[in-house]
Order: structure tokens, then sequence, then C-alpha cells
């Protein structure tokens, strides 16, 4: 159900004819009244057009619809580009009867081409017919590209849903699998509120996580509230707890999910440190390990070629002291007081087959903690980037 | 001839059962008389033990001899480690007949592991004993793990020579193939004269240069320099600007055969960076298109993805103008203005089939420029380090 399953929303998923084959990829998601809405935009220098287009709109704080396309990324496309998602958020305007201000655009696919706004324009009154309360699975389908299946979630708060779905294939962010993803919640609540919460639950999440250290020019994240359920989110009520809650349950969920399905991988690697001086620290040292090429590849291989985690871990500027650092691999052991210790083997290459691969680190004695989510990297990885566009 | 090119050095490499099978790995360079000498270390919070040692005995600015293992990278072994380099150290200055502090030690292979102190001491009599004006040679094999061959260099300067060799076989610095270089010369300089002199010439080098990200536990670059030639190298005379070019052009020759000869690597990325806001800007673009994962993939598909080249370089904290952006492939323009252009697809993949890919990047109107190094990634590195210690 996705982006459907709480109340308020209606969403559809058509063939508009922008991928090769017969499959939905052209994705409407709309809202029967304008929507609070938030975003959040990649931070690449070269943003693609609907980036340039949605960060404007979103800043009025209410949203009555989101359009996506798959199989161009529209970036790397100029004025053009950008006037061609100015047409398809005025056609989608037109059609939901709303200010071209509330449309909120997102592309995905090659970087370069041209999207073809004409087949947009001309499908957009077939997608619109096509707006269903149960539509959200075919919008989560539509907005796919080298993406294994659709990923999406539902997490309940007391009185609310939180719906969502996301796409990217490879990672945050190549130019074939710039992340998307879209919440949804019927809870009520205000624009600037909703703006905070976000950022408190959902943007480390999406922060944390890594296929291939590449930052997209169309990585987004828009959140959408309907207030349909008439429960009220209020800075410091109980229902913005079980808000803030339900939001960070559905990120996390979609976060593994789109790591387990990243191309070619295997495995999710899930990387937890703890006694970092601060937070931003344990998220830059968790991703350093989560987003080594070299404790990838092993984890790939099912080496337990510790040393790795040690090399990775200190690859960043965050000062450490190597008596300090302790790290476990999948609940054993390994490195104590800076160095490799002996540990059982086989249990080892046991943990690196789990579908969840865990390292656990604790670097010091400070209060930062983060998780960061990441996976293995093997031939197919390569397969599919060697030969995307060709 | 690598090290002992220039006069006044003498080396050796022999198989002291460090490593599997048969060949040499343990090497050994000696100046005739104790040479100035200087250091450049890995910023890795968790540095190996050799070079915590190299490190404390280099700052005293002259050295006898470098002692090199390959198979363990004595990294990640604590006190112990520390005590393994130390007693290597003793026992080389031993046999030399110099203090113990004129002894730099460097070690490379896997993390975690302690090196065979002992197997060491007891070879050194016949390393040293071993010691030619022409075992430069046998020193560069001898220093080499994973790599597929050794890589030598030689410059001439006006009445000195500089010889080098390095080792590194997948990357600036991942737990198997930790960069280590070594470079000499017959020039009269000055511990203070050469310090600067490397870190304006030799430095720059080999900081643009990756292979996958990883900063290794033992990255070193060591410069000895013995005088033999009687030419004296001083701030601003003749002969300094002549070994600043040569040291330069030896450190160059070595960077690029290093990022030929990586793992699995079958070309040459040379990304040029211009118009930057600065050298050290320009220097963190060159390191993001030469780094990519996506854009190392598509090089070693042949495969002319361009709007990833657009993503990479927009992918770091430096503030870009899109309109400003100019890129070429092989000479031929594929994007201006920050747009991908229309270009000629066979005349591309035919550039990214050279054994050098030049990728040129004018990125705005400063002055800024810089050359990064790096080369594709393909199956073989996956299955390389996927296979590493099992």
């Amino acid at each position: 159900m996705s982006v459907t399953a709480p109340s308020g929303f209606q969403a559809a998923g058509i063939d508009a004819g922008l991928t090769s084959g017969t499959r939905p990829d052209l994705a409407v998601l709309a809202a029967e009244h304008p929507a609070a809405a938030v975003g959040l935009f990649t931070r690449n220098a070269f943003p693609a057009a609907p980036v340039l287009l949605s960060r404007r709109h979103v800043a009025g704080g209410r949203a009555k619809a989101v359009v996506v396309n798959a199989g161009q990324a529209n970036a790397g496309t100029g004025a053009e580009g950008l006037a061609d998602a100015t047409a398809t958020a005025e056609e989608a305007a037109a059609r939901l009867g709303c200010p071209s201000e509330q449309i909120l655009i997102c592309s995905t696919g090659v970087i370069g081409p041209r999207v073809s706004a004409d087949r947009i324009r001309k499908a957009l009154p077939r997608a619109v017919a096509a707006l269903s309360g149960d539509g959200g699975s075919l919008f989560a389908r539509a907005i796919l590209t080298t993406d294994a299946g659709p990923k999406e979630t539902v997490a309940e708060g007391e009185g609310f849903l939180v719906g969502g779905c996301v796409k990217g294939a490879g990672m945050i962010a190549p130019d074939l699998a710039t992340m998307l993803a879209f919440l949804t919640t019927d809870a009520a609540v205000e624009p600037a509120v909703l703006d905070a919460t976000v950022r408190q639950a959902v943007a480390p999440v999406f922060n944390t996580l890594t296929v291939d250290g590449c930052t997209s020019t169309n990585d987004t994240v828009l959140v959408l509230a309907s207030g349909s359920s008439g429960v009220r989110v209020e800075p410091g009520n109980p229902a913005a707890v079980s808000f803030e809650a339900a939001l960070r349950e559905a990120a996390e969920d979609l976060a593994k999910q789109l790591v387990l399905g990243a191309e070619g991988a295997n495995r999710a690697l899930v990387v937890q440190v703890e006694g970092a001086p601060s937070d931003e620290a344990a998220r830059e040292l968790s991703l350093a390990v989560a987003g080594s090429l070299l404790v990838k590849t092993a984890v790939f291989g099912g080496d337990p070629n510790v040393g790795r985690l040690l090399q990775a871990i200190g690859d960043t500027s965050v000062p450490l002291d190597p008596d300090d650092l302790e790290i476990e691999l999948g609940g054993q052991p390994v490195i104590a007081g800076g160095r490799v210790i002996g540990f059982d083997q086989d249990a080892s290459r046991a943990a690196l087959k789990e579908r969840e691969v865990l390292i656990r680190a604790r670097v010091g004695t400070g209060a930062g903690s983060a998780t960061g989510f990441g996976c293995d990297l093997g031939y197919e990885y390569v397969r599919l980037n060697a030969e995307y566009t060709t």
C-alpha cells in the first residue's frame, strides 16, 4: 500500500513509454486536500531540474501532488530541462485543479538526456484518471529503474499511519539509481513541525546510508501529511512522540530494504558506532566502514579480514586513540585495545554469511553514536555499472 | 636500478621466508654515509608500528638504512608490534654499525598478524652481506605484495640522479597494498631543504592518487639524499630548480605506474581540473572524479556515460556554478555550460580504450588546478579483494 496506506491520499502508476519495455514509469501521488509538505534534497553541486523546481515549490509548505518519472534523470539538461519540469508541473496542476506551485516533481534515470515532456503531458490525464486509494503499490513500482523490486513500508502511530516507498538500486545516488523516497501520513502536522520532525527522525537515517558513496544529482525525500486522521501532532504532545517514532521506523525499514536491494548486493552491512566525540563524528566513522571498498569486497567474499575494519575506521579525520578501539563482528570481539585479537574464524565466517552483517565499534568514551547502513560489493555491481548506458 | 641509480647507495632483496613461495620479501637500502632523510606518512588514525618508529627516527634528519618487509603490515599489533619493529631496527643498526635511530622500517601485507621478527633478525646478516651498488631492482621486487611487477624510475638532474621504486597493488592504501615509495638522490641536500622540496614536489603527486579511496595504516614515502654527486642543492640556486623538477618527474612516473599496476586495473584515469577556487579545491574535485566508483566502472566497461562525470565532480563541498562547467573526454567536449551535449560516441568509446583515459574539466575562472590519477575498476579488483586472506 505504501504511500496510500494513510488516508487522504490517492496514487497511480502507468506506462507512459518513458522506459523500454512494458512497465509503469510515470507515478502520481495526490492528496485530497493540499497536504503539509517537506523535502530533503541532494547536496550535489549540479542538482537536476526537478530538484531545483521541487525545492522552490516545497518551500511553500503545502503540496497537492507529486509526479515522478523513471527513465531520465533530467539532470545535466540546462534551461530546457527546467522548462520540461515546469511544463509537467503546469499540466499536472491543470488536471488536478491547483496552483502549479503545489506540484512536486522527481525524475530518475540516466543523466544527460531530456525527459519526454510531451509523452508525460499526454499521459498525465490517464494517470490522474487512474488515481486510487489503493494505488500505492503501483506508484512504488513506477518509480523504479534498475531496482530488483518495489520497496514499501507502513508504520503505525497512535491513531494514524505512516506509509512510504523508496527507489534506489545501487546506492545513495549513482546516476542510474538516484534515491527517491516518499513518505505520507494522515496525522495532522503543520509544515514547520513536520519539517523539524523530518530533520530529526528521517534525515539521519538516509544520511547514514551508502552503497557506493556517490551522491546523485536527483536524491530527494518528500514527506506529505494529509491530516485526515484528525490526530494533531504538536510540539511536545504525546502524538508528537508517536509520530517521530513511526516516521523513524518507516525510514529505517526503507533504508534496510534499499541496501539489501542494491545493485549486486547480497547482504546489508549494519555498522553501529559508539563512544565517539559527537553523533556527527560517529556518523562519519560508521560510513567510513560501511562505505569502504575493502570492507565491502571482504564481506562479499565472506572473508574475515578484520584488519580492514581497523584500517577503515581509522580513515577519517576524527581523532581517535588506538588503545580505545574495540570492534565486534557478528557479536564476537575481533579487535580490542586497537589490536587484532585471536577470534573464532568459523563463527566470523558464519556472521559474514548473514543477511545482515553486524559490525559494532566502540571508539572511546564520548557520547556520540550512529548506525550506518551499507552493503557488500561483488561482480554484479561491476557488471551493472560497466554496462549501463550501452 | 631504482634506488641504487644515484651514487652512494647499496641495496638488496632476499627471501627471508616472510611470504609464501620463493620470492624476495626482505629489502634493505643502505647509504654509504648517513644520508639526509625525509618521510611522509599515512594520516590513518591507526598507523602501523613501523610508521610510529620511522616517523620518530626520520625526525633526526639522517638515515643510514631502510629495512622493508613484505607479508605482514605490522599494524593492529599493539605494543608487541612496536617491539618487533624496534628489534629489527636494533639488529640492522648492529650489522651496519650505526645508531638504531638511523634505521627506518617499513612493513606491508595483511593487517593484524605480527611480523616474524625472529626470521627477520636471522636473515638480516645475509641481506647486509648481499648489499650491492646494483641491488636496486632486487630491492624493488622484495617490497611487493600483490603487485603485478616492480615499479622503478630514474630521473636525471643537472649533475645528479633521482632514483626510486614504489609498491602498491591496489590503491593508495588498502590493507593488502599499502603504498610504500622510496626515492634516493646523490644530490647534496640538507634535511630541511630536502623536506621543503619533498613537500612541494612529491607530496602533491602521491596525494592526488587514488585506487579505492582507502588510506592504509602503512603508507610511507621515504626520500634519502647521499650527496655523493657533489652537486649542492640550496634554496634558490639552479640545482634546486633541477632537483625539484627531477623529484617531481620521478614521483609522477611512479604514480602512473602505480595506477596502471593497480589490482585488476586496465587503464589509468588522468583527471585534470582547472579554474577551481584553489589548488586544494582542484585536488578534491580531481579525486572525486578519479575515485568515483561509477566513473571507474564506466571506464572499465568502455561506456561513455558522461553524465557520471557531472555527477562525480558535483559530489564535493566545493561550491560550483553549473553554467561554468566544461568537460572534455579524450580531447572531445562532452559537457558544456553544465549540460551534457551531443558528442561523437565512437570517438569517446575509443578514448575510453586508451591506456591513459584523459578527462579535463574547467569548473570556473579560479586559479586553482590539479591533476588526479586513478584507474578503472573491474571484476578482477573484486576477485582479488574478496579472497585476500582466505
